[in-house]
């Protein structure tokens, strides 16, 4: 047994590790616990990633009973549902008391009203208490965030007094960096750190080295802002407060990183024009039908629009007869126009989301997308060119045009295509958040619909006037 | 003056705050100055967005040295640059000891041979020396992240030596919550928390309290790692070691996120095929011909790439003239293969990064796609149909085929085009990365291309089969 567990602490490769671990496991599920006693909670969700729930729900009854919320804290929604089906609840009731505050409060706002009914007498007071209060406030919010699990004394303590409290209160709170100064209304006086407490003497007043200057979130203000509080000001946490300045809870640093990878998933979601729902479970979790109709929507909605580029190529369709070589590179205008205007949306969308620029500075913004545009046009135009002199080598040509002619218009008409996508893809979403709305909404399939529009338009407009049809 | 200072401190709105600031400055540098003194960093930064930089630059000296230090560490790589080389390099000298280890490194690095060989002999021993060891490391590696800002204690201390020490060593150092158990070679043995040494009695022993089972990062392991360790162990700092396990450094949480956000952006780049160059500067410092050189590329590549779609459409050339309706309709054709193949695409990526996913789960996501693009394709079929039917109801169509039958079948390609391009979509993010490679490279005008190429061929053979062509 000694030797499995030696291999396994050396293994460096993830997969194999995990292969031994369930070897271990299904030899010897004792040994498995006392292997993971002390690991991070992170490493034991990882292992279960292979089990069954019935395997998953036998080894976390193995744990002591705090270690056991902790690790109910962390696993996926649909697990916690699973387990909640399939144990007493009153089993269930003393495990949820250590999970972490702003995960039961999740976890309860997501079932039914017959199951909430079911879990809450089973509750503690306090616990019951805090799940209700947490469970008032929408998700996406600091106070659907936040946890209520923080240190606070009062201003007229002195070092040894708070530390003397903290002692107290303490055993139960997970993190301490911050206390938080509080009067006996719990309104917000201002926070001293840990550092603050031991690089001061004993003597020393609160009063003295409290920081009354601080950043802090409002109870119902968006997670994505208070998750950009938290990286602009490099906190560890950012206490969160009603309209009277109390203090409700705070929202730390790992929230924040996971407020910003999902708002990162939504923007790149966004752009490619697929809908978003509150409830966001994970890829696989989320059925076929449910991922239909988050993406069908945009494009619907496009496949309608699109309409107007049909009924412009109609309208040409006399020139079309006249020069069908002008059909075969339809495609390549629309795939150019796509592909430029969703690369200028792009780099706008993240310059915008990362505070490098400001609506203020569209007309710089104009300025340096038309400049990259003209560049790119002077190349693709060229390769347009060549590629048309080679491909169409033997393509009937009427009498009175010449294959050269017909090329470099149609080159003419794509460098313009690259000109103008390029600008549209960057304008759509300046006018977008000039409107108040998200820039990044739908923003590839819309401005690939957009300039195939005007794509075409330049490209038969170009054709009839350079040509003379 | 009391009064405009008051209305600053109320003012909500942030672009009329700013004015009132710069109102202010103008008018009183002093009290501007006074308004500032206790402000955190991060504000004090975006007051200097609208200052010239000889205006900054005044402004910065009116503070102590070490806080010039902690303002010099957030301001932007080129107003750096500016500074150094506008102020007597002692002068420079004196603030450079006091930015982060991690940013003086940084700087260190971005500066011409001579330059560096200008500034060092001006640097003290101690912030030389340091700033040697850490440019000597790649910069988006832990080593080129790492800053050598951290606390100490050896394992022999009891509570109270160790309590003793960091007082003593503390003034200097930012952020203490960790504090480092060494041996006399800087060999990591393990960490304490502040709040263990709080619950402690000072008479315990270090070696009674300490966690030695810790997660680390080498020195050389890419930041992105770097970052996902802090993330999925929820750590305020991670300490770097070196293959001999010494204590070199530490990432810090804040450090983390800004490696999400620029991490977030390059696979957004990725997908819309613009290039990486390691010295990411912001957008509008970025030349129009850098942006240009970064998005030229792909563009290129996926020019002549579009060969092939081209000879596939020479290829059917008679077709399309015995069928001109067909030409009308490959745009729509290129454009749904292209959104469709994003989204998927997108939706691949994402759940990849996030850990949603893992390679060995491609069949049960390729299947799940395939559900998905079947119903897309049943919708936008339909919708083909009805279109085509409403556009082209007075276009020729040759006796011997009829509006109908065409718009059948043009329809029949259209949903075999979005299954295929679903399924294209989803499987190239997954094959780039079972060969090791980032599945977000060029995902979108990769598959734009690609798409196309399969489209035509699924047009042209349907139609070719079913109309008896």
């Amino acid at each position: 047994m000694e030797n499995l567990e030696e291999k396994i602490e050396n293994e460096k490769d993830t997969n194999k590790k995990e292969e031994l671990l369930y070897q271990l496991f299904k030899k010897n599920k004792e040994e498995t616990f006392v292997f993971f006693k002390e690991k991070p909670i992170a490493e034991i969700i990882d292992f279960f990633y292979d089990l069954e729930n019935e395997e998953i729900l036998e080894f976390i009854r193995m744990f002591e009973i705090q270690r056991q919320g902790d690790i109910m804290t962390e696993l996926d929604r649909d697990i916690q549902h699973w387990i909640f089906n399939n144990i007493e609840i009153i089993e269930f009731a003393d495990i949820f008391k250590y999970v972490s505050s702003d995960i039961r409060a999740d976890f309860y706002q997501s079932l039914e009203k017959d199951e909430q009914s079911k879990l809450l007498p089973f509750l503690e007071k306090k616990t019951r208490e805090n799940v209700i209060s947490l469970s008032s406030y929408h998700p996406e919010t600091a106070g659907g965030v936040m946890v209520t699990d923080f240190a606070t004394i009062m201003i007229n303590m002195n070092v040894k007094q708070a530390l003397d409290k903290i002692r107290k209160d303490s055993p139960s709170k997970k993190m301490i960096y911050y206390i938080y100064v509080v009067d006996k209304n719990m309104k917000l006086l201002g926070f001293v750190t840990l550092k603050d407490l031991i690089m001061a003497d004993f003597s020393d007043d609160i009063s003295a080295i409290i920081h009354d200057e601080y950043t802090f979130a409002d109870v119902d203000e968006d997670q994505e802002t208070v998750a950009r509080k938290i990286e602009k000001y490099d906190l560890i946490a950012i206490p969160v407060l009603n309209s009277s300045g109390q203090l409700l809870g705070i929202v730390t640093h790992d929230d924040a990183i996971e407020v910003i990878r999902a708002e990162q998933t939504e923007d790149l979601e966004r752009i490619m024009g697929i809908t978003q729902s509150p409830e966001e479970l994970g890829y696989l979790e989320t059925t076929s039908f449910q991922h239909f109709k988050k993406r069908v929507g945009w494009l619907v909605i496009l496949a309608i629009v699109g309409i107007v580029s049909g009924m412009i190529i109609h309208s040409f369709e006399e020139t079309l007869q006249t020069l069908i070589i002008l059909a075969l590179y339809m495609p390549m205008l629309a795939d150019t126009g796509g592909n430029i205007g969703s690369q200028s949306a792009t780099v706008v969308i993240r310059a915008l989301a990362l505070g490098e620029v400001r609506l203020r500075d569209w007309l710089r913004i104009i300025f340096k997308e038309l400049k990259i545009g003209l560049m790119l046009s002077l190349i693709l135009g060229a390769i347009a060119f060549i590629k048309i002199l080679y491909l169409s080598f033997d393509t009937t040509v009427p009498p009175e045009f010449t294959l050269f002619k017909v090329a470099l218009v149609i080159s003419i008409a794509l460098s313009l295509q690259v000109v103008s996508s390029a600008l549209i893809g960057t304008s759509l979403p300046l006018i977008v958040r000039s409107f108040g709305g998200d820039p990044a909404v739908a923003a590839t399939p819309a401005i690939t619909t957009i300039v195939d529009i005007t794509g075409l338009l330049l490209y038969f407009t170009t054709a009839t006037i350079l040509l003379g049809i």
